[in-house]
């Protein structure tokens, strides 16, 4: 059976099993921000979970059907972050030690925020290749010589389960709304495309109608490339973004098999477009959101030049909020103007 | 029979009816908070209200209780903003005409945020008295006039019942935890007072043994002030404050009578304490807090030298978020550091 085809009554069980450990993050509106979309936005605030990102749904999950041996042991996985912190707190609920790569230059919150958790980080040193590859091989020898479970942060089934407890979240949310019907399109950020998998699973399961559209940096469209070419596709090393947590080198394997089947298309934001987004929310949800964790939102915003029809009803994941308070400060402050 | 004791029935019934319109904010905890407060927190996020404030459920279910001329008449009532805002909705909700009488130099978003409710907005000149006097006389002129009711942004029964579906919300969140004991100590953000007496009358009603505290600003300590002397006091003209949403002259006459009988203490917050606070709560809960909003998290994070017991469960209403983005960038670049 093929991941897209989970039963409604296995993604309730995640959703009842997630739900034991995260929070119901609120699901926003704003008059103001509609205002601003042209559209009837819903925002899901999932930069307030636990450990500031949807991270820790798909890893709690994960760790939950450890073999015991593996739970004994522990387990390594690379991160640049948000997934460290998911990590580490599902690790610290559930009694298994883990151990998380990082690449050198990563955010410190995003450290500090790993250790609280009681997780050991290892860095990585940059050698010209992706930082991304270069952690995943340390990941691997740590893996080998300590005989701990790797876990990929992104390309696993069970992330995907994990994840799709936000998109029943949703779902279940929009039913306590005075106009219940269901979303038009929802927005979803993708960097490995985990969440965007989860969420395409809990949709389907639920024989939702709404389209789903993830969401890129300009420069890391491996997945609208992968999408057109059928293939997964990967991105070229040189690209910046302010995105750090969709810098994924390609799809995964699991997500696009399932992304490949339910995605409606995928949307393209620039680092302006990002910036105008956080410093939106600031103003109209008051919510923190690192760049990553906007970046739906930017899709939404720029609704009129990205072919989203206005006026309709459209869902925005916004997720994470992990960010020093100077660098998000500094983002606001120079941020284009409405 | 006084305000203070009424009964839980009565309560339960205001939580029912303003929670038809209000949104069920977080109740959000935080272990590196709590490693910075020293003490374990409960920040309730009611920065996340509709029009981002508490205001709303206070002048929700005072329009409610209009009799029918008045709801035709329409009301008028001075605000430096948050009020403004939640008095448009509501009246925006219930089809009652609203006309909001402001200091000239009120934040702009306050203003905007009030008109996009369809409240019209009148504005006071400064002329040597305190803002606040001003602006009432002004809404006076204007209610006799326009033959509409009057209403006070805080000292009123009405109000003071509304917000007190702050404080029932908080009790049931609180159960949900996995450690439902009650909280020791609960801080709370004081102007006029009217948040604090409606949170003071739910604590009473549930027969809570948690203790009230008041947040004020430093220079604005009418109400610790009151409390000692036994009757009202007012503050003296030339202090400043950033907290712009807790300059009331003196407390009213109705919240005063109940925090009498029902305040523990108050506590003070300098303006760079305030910022602090602000600081961390972008960094560790991810809100955007305007200064008055962020003045009960300031307490606490000043608990070592404040007399508040280290260790302690303490609830901390957060609220409000409005604020415009570049001066909120500008003070959490420049509040202190941890």
């Amino acid at each position: 059976m093929s991941l897209l085809n989970t039963p409604v009554a296995k993604t309730n069980e995640v959703f009842e099993t997630v739900r034991a450990i995260s929070r119901e993050t609120p699901l926003l509106t704003s008059a103001a921000l509609d205002d601003l979309a042209g559209l009837k936005l819903f925002v899901k605030a999932e930069s307030l979970q636990h450990t500031g990102s949807f991270k820790l749904r798909g890893a709690f999950y994960r760790l939950k059907n450890l073999a015991p041996a593996e739970r004994r042991n522990g387990v390594v996985a690379y991160s640049s972050g948000n997934f460290a912190q998911g990590l580490a707190r599902a690790g610290k609920i559930l009694g298994v030690p883990v151990t998380i790569v990082m690449p050198h230059d990563v955010p410190l919150t995003k450290v500090a925020g790993t250790r609280q958790y009681g997780a050991q980080v290892v860095f990585t040193k940059p050698d010209g290749r992706p930082r991304e590859v270069v952690a995943a091989e340390t990941a691997a020898n740590l893996a080998e010589s300590g005989q701990l479970a790797l876990l990929h942060p992104f390309d696993d089934e069970d992330l995907v389960l994990g994840h799709s407890s936000l998109g029943t979240e949703i779902l279940q949310q929009l039913k306590t709304f005075e106009d219940a019907r269901p979303l038009d399109t929802l927005l979803v950020p993708a960097g490995g495309g985990g969440l965007a998998a989860g969420i395409a699973v809990a949709l389907r399961a639920h024989g939702s109608t709404t389209r789903l559209i993830a969401v890129e940096p300009v420069g890391y469209d491996d997945l609208a490339r992968s999408l057109a070419a059928g293939e997964r596709q990967r991105n070229a090393n040189a690209s910046s973004t302010l995105c750090d947590g969709l810098q994924a080198v390609s799809p995964g394997a699991v997500p696009f098999s399932v992304l490949q089947q339910s995605l409606s298309g995928a949307i393209h934001v620039s680092d302006q477009e990002v910036t105008f987004a956080m410093r939106a929310a600031v103003e109209h949800i008051k919510l923190v959101l690192e760049p990553s964790g906007a970046s739906a939102l930017a899709a939404a915003l720029a609704a009129k030049t990205r072919g989203l029809e206005l006026g309709k009803r459209v869902g925005v994941v916004c997720s994470g909020g992990n960010i020093s308070a100077d660098y998000f400060a500094k983002l606001v402050a120079e941020a284009p103007r409405h």
